[in-house]
């Protein structure tokens, strides 16, 4: 294993103390317990946005920590769920007064410590409503999920419902557009090679030399089949077909295409696979209205790819061009 | 070899494709010869910025033109300079009557096309000056080079002469403070691992298991030396002392911090790098003043990274900050 990492068990601690010395104009970090929030938390009368979960997937979440999108980010260790002794400080920091909606992908772990952390600021007089991402189309239950998994979806999410918090939405409606952008969100991902968690040492899993996974989670976990590998258009038009399948879009519509890297894929083969999933909505006769090319949650070093479509409309699409400024995203101011 | 690619041969032209249709608020792509241009090019009255060279370095150059950066950039063969029939159109592209700037790395196939490409731009009647970038402060010569290589510096000379000509200043002007940011900044890289050339099929060099490469180059170039794999403090500290030394930065001085992905390392080591290159900073009584952390100039998945210090002063702070609206790299509009 060749990582650039000191002591395995101090890479999160380490990575997010860097990460918040190098956006010190965006964020503060609490180190202990651990979690980051914009640099004006509390903004009062705003409701507050709440994210985090296992580490490993970065930019997501503290990348997105900023104006017009999460106040606050809880990274838990490599791929395992923050505790609700962080995620509760997390909430409390972010509370102007507003409430707290939480942002939780669909895995166990991540589900319980919200709701209990959740619970616990309700004791201490804070509102707190909930979004659960699932948009994962590959499998219904999985390693770490009942039901199907969070993944790409996320930062859609995250996007979309901090701009209406940021335009002042009260908790109820960005709640409901959160939940309104999970329902309509599909994604489905691709794995080429595993990662290894630094603390294990080791592939998560193996692949063989010709082989990849479809229908890949974001933690390494199984996906729908292993196939010999295929080219770029053969691999897209697996994972974009269930997606538009499920999602049940058609023609005349317009979407937002995603095409994320899982960390260890080069930006020039995302293009590719954004050529090809565009020509087959064209073909479709779906306007792709708005695109985000790029790694915006990841598997560590993973290489591969998903590919995620959002119906929208015209509030989505306007929620979406909001001015944003975090790490990781940042547009129009 | 796994990648998400069609043909080995179609790679650059089908991701430069893809590239056009996602971020076509921002770029117009001419396909036959290859170059991009941001969309309302050319802007009257302004100086043209033009930059290129081989592909495979994603999200440069492409990702950088648009308002506040690059005019046009041209895109070689993956590590192959691109040839004056392809920069002469885009020069002749995005001239607005105030002439045209080439950023230029180092290598010698970019230097000899862009000259080539220069003269006959000027033969037309086009005022061209190049500004050659050679930060890398790794090795003197090299397998593509005579002096030294033009590496991560060229993402901030981009930005910063981008942004003096968005202001209005003239060709001698913008030239001459591209020339100041390349005589200003340092750089130094590490492989943990290689890169492989698409329509080779196989990896550019081979490390042994534990084995790393201090002062790789961006094509998998021969650096200083290969040692056994060490802890992130410890790399970060063999490539931040000879930039440091070379750049005879001085306690009290201002700088730009950028630690730069080479395309398959995440996103969590590469603040850990800046961790540790920030702690080195403090101590030496250096202000970290401005920073950058991600994957600007890649080799394609290969993992590692380099690190990269520029000497602000606060003309050059005030450019850095300016608006920019590219794909690759967006604030302030």
């Amino acid at each position: 294993m060749k990582k650039l990492i000191n002591d395995p068990r101090a890479v999160v601690n380490e990575s997010v103390e860097g990460f918040g010395q190098a956006h010190a104009d965006l964020v503060t970090v609490v180190p202990d317990p651990l979690y980051i929030t914009r640099r004006d938390a509390p903004v009062k009368g705003k409701v507050g946005l709440v994210s985090g979960g296992g580490s490993g997937h970065e930019p997501l979440h503290a990348g997105f920590v900023g104006f017009g999108m999460l106040d606050a980010a809880v990274p838990g260790p490599v791929f395992t769920s923050p505790t609700p002794d962080a995620i509760l400080p997390a909430t409390m920091a972010v509370d102007g007064g507003a409430g707290v909606v939480q942002i939780v992908k669909n895995y166990t772990g991540d589900v319980l410590n919200f709701e209990t952390a959740a619970e616990l600021a309700q004791a201490e007089g804070v509102e707190v409503r909930t979004i659960l991402v699932n948009d994962d189309v590959a499998v219904q239950d999985s390693l770490y999920t009942a039901g199907r998994r969070g993944v790409a979806g996320t930062v859609l999410v995250e996007k979309i419902a901090g701009a209406a918090a940021e335009r002042g939405d009260d908790l109820d409606t960005v709640t409901a557009i959160g939940n309104r952008v999970n329902s309509n969100v599909r994604s489905m991902g691709v794995a080429l090679s595993a990662c290894i968690v630094p603390h294990a040492g080791q592939p998560s899993f193996d692949l063989e030399e010709n082989e990849i996974e479809i229908g890949i989670g974001i933690h390494g976990e199984p996906g729908r089949h292993r196939i010999p590998m295929e080219n770029a258009d053969g691999i897209t038009d697996r994972l974009l077909d269930p997606v538009l399948e499920d999602l049940g879009i058609a023609s005349g519509e317009e979407v937002l295409l995603f095409v994320n890297g899982m960390g260890g894929t080069p930006q020039s083969e995302l293009y590719i696979v954004y050529r090809r999933a565009a020509q087959v909505l064209a073909e479709r006769g779906i306007s792709v209205a708005r695109s985000l090319v790029g790694n915006y949650i990841t598997a560590l070093e993973m290489q591969g790819c998903s590919i995620t479509v959002l119906r929208l409309d015209s509030e989505l699409k306007e929620l979406w061009d909001a001015p944003v400024q975090t790490a990781a995203m940042r547009w129009g101011r």
